[in-house]
């Protein structure tokens, strides 16, 4: 099948090309990816897969870090304004933006492959370089203060194609697919909401695929991550007391302060010595007019653990230091837990495979195993319950050129590499669901 | 004349009283108020007061601190939305809101007699405690983050009547006077450029009025003030580098930490041996997702010295402490200056005068003359060149009963105290310009 | 006695100057002045002074800060090694410094004029600068952080010869006159446990004298403070716990740490609107070996208000700030209280005698009357003791040539200043008790 | 000989818990073990060993941070006074404490096999916990402020044994053993100029032994260690200026706040993607008086990285937030290097060696082979040269049980544990010198 699949994939890079600047131009960040849920749905259902939607695939209880109603209603319209089908967008009221896409397979019993994709963008403003390739070529992100600068634009555009190619060998294959998109990756929010609703249940094997990050060079593959950080997710608010900052300094309880010297001594907590630790306060806003000593801060903050344990020390020390901050200057706090997952670790066997696949594709000059992945990826949540049910699981990281580290307002990535991308994921899926076992993978 | 103008002023107090909830509700801050203003100057004009509006009374080069274009456009609207008269914000627009009246008097020739009175309200969120009479009476802050809450909507309303009285008693005075409605004291913004444009040229006498603050009991009055507070008001944007927070933080730039930093240690500034200081860093924003390393924040500061070499030492600190919090954090910044005043101090003859006219009126038991203000107002700038050339300034206090500190969300006060504030007001204006200078002038 | 006064005192200088630094090689800090306090004795009782000494001058229970019994041993034996007396040291063993000396005029009955003067040094280590005048002649401290960096070497110098001169004027004086020696100034320990042993019962006027400080230079004299700073002085130790910093830092608790974060939050406390406050970290220790999480710390520091209301804000904010630090840092601590004194106001009709006799002194160019003082001296608790039983109380600076500020490791003075605050004490004692009160006291 | 070697030991274990214990009383930190260099060098001349000692053996210009030449000549004084002997001493003269000892065996040519131990005790300070079994049994250190609390008094009495058996077996090996003591472990400092004067040329085989660390329980082995964090150590010494903290705050430069602000900050340098950091300030020592602003303040600190390249990134990190704090408050500092190594790996051949001998030995029931060690350890140093000429070299931790971790003041360990130590190294140096090679080694 070599040739056919690499003509298949080739044939479709425009079409990927043309999505993922779309939805780059469109970005939308965590249980507000209306738009482009509803376009990945809509584009599925046109290609025969059965939808699970809205409610029946986001445990509405277990979601976290969710904004509040009023703004989501104005953020639907928003996606429909610029494009959304509003049938769709209709199901997925209060931020339900997950759903998953099946398609059985004509070959008779197999095993369920689960494919997963996520959906969202950061909370990052774009740059205005005029350089930077979406402003060159305009589809730079219209919604402010959203940018994909993590790929995941890429990786929707990459998914609809696999799930294009892998309908069109229905007869080919054995068992089912299952393509799982899921909302609010980066604040690691979505997986456990989809779980909890069934996403992975009676799924055999699951992929995962990130573009870029640890394989920073077009031609590199990592076929495997275990390593992944385990993290928490917290939004502090502090309770101060205004006074007049020249009149009476010394009435007020000033939460700013409180939060800085929270912020500091957060970021000075003592590293582990059984492995890596995080914590970033991302961000943080406080006080209110010039003049006045700020009575309010709010912070949202991370931390993250190559363990649940370590994770586990990191929030333990927070805590504490948030509290001592808080109550150095007089002030009260409330902390609101906002998202968090757990660490994992790819199956060695599908680890394997990925790599065979990939030496047999001339695009990969450089091919690496297992990586310990280094950040958090909430991903590793859905994988270690289809591990724990028996099944197999893998991340794999398809390198591009990108232009600036992820994350940053200056993040762009050769667009070539989303056909490289697409051809793996085919290819892993085909090796499993083959129609007949006996034959030869590749 | 003692109990007719007792009798006037209490006549007026409901008027004053509906006035001062009026403008409570459609609060407005610094360069923002063009409904406070045209609604005054609309007023004055009906009294029969020559306006000198627009460029004529605030010149543009010397504002400081000055919204961009296209929001104060979209302000102008609002103001309109909420009644203001479309022709006079007209003239207003580019955030050009200050303005004076002018009347000359029948009694012949005598000195021209201003009364300065501030407009805008604080960047303060009002509380919504229901107890909160603005909640209770339904004339909370409809502006959101727009609170009055320093008193400065009561003096609008008390400086009306004034003119009002003053109006009804042309031939009985000689002389002139000016109302000067003033944008921006909340940041020290507004006097410079009144004064550039000429508001106290020719101007013998100048009175200035404050509800509370130092007297802050019913009853009490604070007959003039030194030791004004010379304040510098600066913001500060600190430019750094975004890097993914699990994966890489070691490829930022923190400006959050720079800032966090220089909050803290600016703070710690060595207090000083010859007289007060302070600094606030009022407003800290800081930091995009909150798995970025932040790459931008922001601070809204001010710097205040007992005397303006005082204040000059805290800029010149506060400047160093954030050059090297920057450094610390590898990261760039830049400071705009926002606004300040020098400071000042009322002249002892005419705080005597106050003292004199406040000893005849029986509402006032408690009666205190020359007072170290402790705080900043820029009124300061204006009262030191009508003494420069050669006139007389005072700044008086009138005790009002408070729920809260001034700047605080729950700051309310006792209405009752409009009426005593504007019956001084009347009395030192009459004092000095009756028409016959020989009569006592009580 | 213009002249005679004048010659007597010039006579004298050359004794004062070496006295003084004699005292300044061999200075001495709080509790530890026993060379210091038996030489000044020796010489009283010569002058035949009667004293007071040991634990009939100092109340043992109200001693704060004193050093442990083993160290004060060894420097009891030090001094001797310096030259003190064995005999008169041997009554101050458990550093027992202060003492008092009496004199009973001849001229009858008449008050009872007390003179304080302080006999400790500073903590502070004298430069090695051969520039710096006790080093090029000689008198640098031999003890090590040792230094007279406040002129208190000055202070015994002079007040020795004033007791000299007035010894000889015997029989023209009436009433008595008391020099109280108070040890422990710098900590502001002295004063308390001297007032308690009965320093300033029957004491009807007390002076006090500094060389420098408010008076500048040369020529100048401040004739009376008020506003000496209120203060209380701390030590502070914090408790951690000790690990391997490279193996397993996260099973230390940094002491340290938390005494960073306490002395940088301590500096920022806020300013208060109501006068002048001061917290000062004067000494912090922490640590052991360079790859250990220190498990220790140690922390000396003082605060300091306009008023002892305002002394209490800062010590109550100091207290909370501190606990909060070690919580954050899972610390513990304990907090020793180790001196402290009230604020006070010189009487302003002894004032006006102090200037009255400058003006006559044609030494004096710059005479200044009360002045606000801004910093602390326990002087202000034995005069608001001698005020409130019925007494009078003044506090007198005269003018000295400096080369650096006091508690500056290049302080030094011009010694020519010593024989006009010797001729000012002389007449202000003698005004008082001169034997016939009809005579014009100059 | 698996008995004859076992019975050795326990025969001589008394001795070594009494040589241990000897040492203990008497740890002697960095460049000062005159007593414990020279009791080692005398027992192993009478043992036959040929000693290089002084400069010979240390490399003057290689030596960081040591103590000035005057403390030196006293901790000589000292040494002797504690027992040790004046000839060895003398030739250590200026700190040159190290030394090596070397044993040709008679079974002829073959390779030569180092054997490195640490001489250094901890700058900690011991407790008084009467539990503390050095204070029960009378061994606590009687020099303060200095404690074996890494375990070297062990190392010592192990490696004196191993020395005393291997003599005893000398017909049966070939090639040759070299002792190394190396002084200044704790601070890396004394690995490099031990190297430099030549103590690995020659060698073909070192092995290194730790007690304890991270085998933490008697009964495990860890048979090798890769990933030494490579380490720099700095001393900071920062100069501000005095001021008096009262009156004049403001002219003081706060070298202490500048200290505080860079410990602080130091702690918060972002952790690094690519590997484990650490920095750690382990003393901080700044003021002088509690009412003068501190002018002065020092500071010994330490980064380590995973990799010679994380260190990197540390101390240029480090040298910024330094350089920034002193210039925000006002200081300059000066960085002195006082030591540091580079990172380095077990030769897994050799780490398998040591695994086979332990699982030959009943005493372990739990063996791990290379292990990451995640602290630093100038002895990397030594393995890498050898490495780095074709040589072989292992890190072996044998298990103790301890009563608290390493660098704590209550650190103690069980002394039965010091027989197993001393029997794997013999049994390795052994199974590489036995006369006959084809000889099964165990």
């Amino acid at each position: 099948m070599n040739d056919a699949v690499r003509n298949k994939v080739a044939e479709l890079l425009p079409a990927m090309i043309a999505c993922r600047r779309d939805l780059h131009k469109h970005a939308e960040p965590a249980w507000r990816e209306f738009r482009t849920a509803s376009l990945a749905a809509g584009r599925l259902r046109e290609l025969g897969y059965k939808l699970t939607l809205g409610a029946d695939a986001v445990a509405k209880k277990a979601m976290m870090g969710v904004p509040d109603e009023a703004f989501l209603k104005e953020e639907v319209k928003r996606a429909v304004r610029q494009g959304a089908d509003p049938s769709l967008t209709a199901k997925m009221d209060g931020g339900l933006t997950g759903f998953w896409a099946d398609l059985d397979f004509d070959g008779g019993p197999g095993p369920r492959f689960a494919v997963r994709c996520d959906l969202d963008c950061n909370d990052v403003e774009e740059t205005d370089d005029p350089g930077h390739q979406p402003n060159r070529e305009g589809f730079c992100s219209v919604n402010r203060g959203c940018m994909h600068a993590c790929g995941h634009d890429g990786h929707v555009a990459v998914n609809l194609a696999v799930a294009e190619i892998l309908a069109g060998m229905k007869d080919e294959l054995r068992g089912a697919v299952r393509f799982i998109f899921q909302p609010g990756e980066e604040g690691c929010r979505g997986a456990a909401p989809m779980v909890e609703a069934g996403c992975v249940r009676g799924v055999d094997l699951i992929a995962g695929m990130h573009l870029g990050f640890q394989a920073g060079r077009s031609g590199e593959i990592v076929c495997g991550a275990k390593g992944f950080l385990a993290t928490t997710k917290w939004d502090v608010r502090i309770i101060g007391k205004a006074a007049h900052a020249g009149a009476a300094p010394q009435e007020g309880k000033n939460a700013l302060l409180a939060a800085c010297a929270a912020t500091t001594n957060l970021h000075a907590i003592a590293r582990h010595g059984a492995g890596a630790t995080r914590v970033t306060v991302g961000r943080l806003e406080g006080g209110q007019g010039r003049n006045v000593i700020p009575p309010n801060a709010f912070m949202a903050l991370e931390t993250r653990g190559a363990t649940s344990e370590l994770d586990d020390y990191m929030t333990r020390e927070t805590a504490r230091v948030i509290g001592a901050a808080c109550a150095m200057w007089d002030c009260s706090h409330e902390i609101t837990v906002m998202g968090g997952t757990k660490s994992g670790e790819s199956s060695p066997a599908m680890v394997e495979r990925v790599a065979e696949i990939a030496r047999a594709m001339p695009v990969f000059t450089s091919i690496v195993g297992m990586k310990d992945f280094g950040a958090s990826e909430d991903y590793s949540h859905m994988m270690t319950v289809v591990q724990e049910n028996g099944g197999l699981g893998v991340y794999i990281q398809v390198g591009v050129d990108r232009k600036a580290g992820h994350h940053n307002s200056h993040f762009d990535f050769d667009e070539s590499g989303l056909a490289p991308a697409a051809e793996v994921l085919v290819r892993l899926v085909y090796s499993y669901l083959r129609g007949n076992p006996g034959e030869k993978f590749l």
